[in-house]
């Protein structure tokens, strides 16, 4: 695009503006060199490092329609951050690879980088790089970068015997999708729902905390079953889950009632809550930390034990992009 | 999309197939758990990190028609990398977000890996994560991390009465990108530009070198003109440009003058080349890594210096990505 040094710098302004330790010497930071060269200099200080990119794209993982470009653009940042706080990491620094439409204006490149800046600093992070571009349609790709001295969580490791913990309330991100997807006016009950799925929260402390507890992590964002099948597979064992068990935030049930929805599969399958599903040995540390909703057992399969004990099926499987989702 | 995990589940079996190491312990590739988790986990060996992002975006880059999506894909991990080349820093670890249109098929999906992962190897990275997405078109954005011992070459630091170096002959992937747009079969004279385009290589030992010896440095990405502005302003310096210093490729004007182009506005200003341009005191070590084609001077602007001594001016300012440079 034409003007992209000039937007370029603006952000850089922007930035600086935002958090003036990113383009100064080494500090609390750990950058060297920030915004504005061919690339950043970082001084890690612990041993590991914990790295992972991911992208939303309008249309396939989001509308413009659904909310601001500051809101949009900050839901990304923490979605991102989501899979540092899976693994145990302390967050901290951030690269954005923007790709806007020629017809975005420079208050939409603004909001934007404001929802990344003020959501990067919320969890500790400075934003160090970045790439602008031209394309059909608004594009994210966040590269973020964690600190760990630990060894990290990840999928494998749950063991047999061993308790399958929530935080909050599976599938009220995925209930908020479907209220934002139908959009027109929400309901007071129906917004903290629209809520939960722009505005989620990298459960960062809490994944530090469960480090040396948990024995395998993720976080949701493909819907609970399909996250926990991600751990199954990782560690070889299967797992019965207690539908019952599956907290249900205020009013989960009676809007999934007058909105058509079916309560329990959106419970099961809805994602993009990105808080920490987790295995642990059952005890009052884990239980300090999460809700437990089931039993890893053996095989390779997720089993849903019903309230009276019988086993479920579980019908379409999992979250898929809304663009896919076709009937 | 709806195979979504099936398609990262075959890249990942991609790269572990051609690269053993990066799913092993943490070995000589510094990667302690690559793909396949919410995260990689790395254990940096260098007291600095050099990292960042960079996109390309069918339509606003390159056409596909222009080559294979392995070529494509080697071209921007090699574009990714040459701005980790002019920091001197040593490419250590790659993730690749990937954005492709519902009509690519599996088989486009492993050629553009394979480009990326036969790229990355060449240049000592391992790629540790990625993300895919469907999109309007095809884009890529990497991030590439290294590492660096040493204070890492920048943009800032051009003194006075030292020496502007050239790699390469500046222009010759600007002429090859006009030979890419018009299209058609291109004479064996032409084909050295189209793969000067196509098939950059980040100058990973020359930035190395260069460490110790430059006193600023840049990749050039956006035209000799413009990327040794960059250099100015984060310098606040001046330069005069010596135009018949600048090398030019065999061939490169008679196949300028054949497809009507100006050899001298495309040396200036075609970009993408790629090289590394720096600027040293003049001296041997200097003149060992680069072509001397202008001097440091007090001021602010890129002033061109003609056969006679005469200043020239120079038109439309650099390069511009092609889909916005119209007329």
């Amino acid at each position: 695009m034409s003007d992209e040094f000039s937007r370029i710098a603006r952000i850089r302004e922007q930035l600086e503006r935002a958090s003036p330790g990113a383009a100064a010497p080494a500090g609390a930071s750990g950058v060297e060199l920030g915004v504005g060269d061919d690339a950043a200099v970082l001084c890690p200080s612990a041993r590991r490092l914990v790295v992972s990119v991911d992208a939303c794209v309008e249309g396939v993982h989001f509308l413009r329609r659904f909310a601001s470009l500051e809101v949009l653009g900050a839901r990304a940042m923490m979605a991102a951050a989501s899979d540092l706080a899976a693994m145990g990491a302390e967050p901290r620094w951030a690269l954005c690879a923007i790709e806007l439409p020629t017809s975005a204006s420079d208050a939409d490149l603004e909001a934007m980088m404001r929802g990344l800046d003020e959501a990067a600093r919320r969890l500790g992070m400075a934003i160090v790089g970045g790439n602008l571009t031209e394309a059909p349609m608004i594009g994210l790709a966040l590269t973020v970068i964690g600190e760990l001295n630990e060894p990290a969580l990840q999928r494998k490791g749950a063991r047999i015997g061993e308790g399958i913990y929530v935080r909050g309330a599976p599938g009220s991100a995925g209930l908020g999708l479907q209220l934002l997807l139908v959009g027109g006016e929400l309901a007071p009950d129906e917004l903290p729902f629209a809520r939960a799925w722009l505005e989620p929260v990298a459960e960062i402390e809490i994944g530090r905390a469960l480090l040396g507890v948990a024995s395998a992590a993720i976080d949701t964002s493909d819907g609970l079953v399909q996250d926990l099948e991600h751990i199954l597979e990782a560690s070889g064992v299967g797992a019965e889950l207690e539908v019952a068990k599956i907290p249900r935030a205020e009013g989960f049930e009676g809007v999934c009632a007058r909105r058509g929805l079916d309560a329990t599969q959106l419970a099961l399958t809805g994602g993009e809550d990105y808080r920490v599903l987790f295995v642990a040995p059952p005890g009052p540390s884990a239980d300090a930390l999460g809700t437990r909703v089931g039993t890893i057992v053996a095989g390779a399969e997720a089993a849903l034990i019903g309230p009276r004990g019988e086993r479920l099926i579980l019908g379409p499987r999992g979250h898929q992009h809304f663009s896919s989702a076709g009937d």
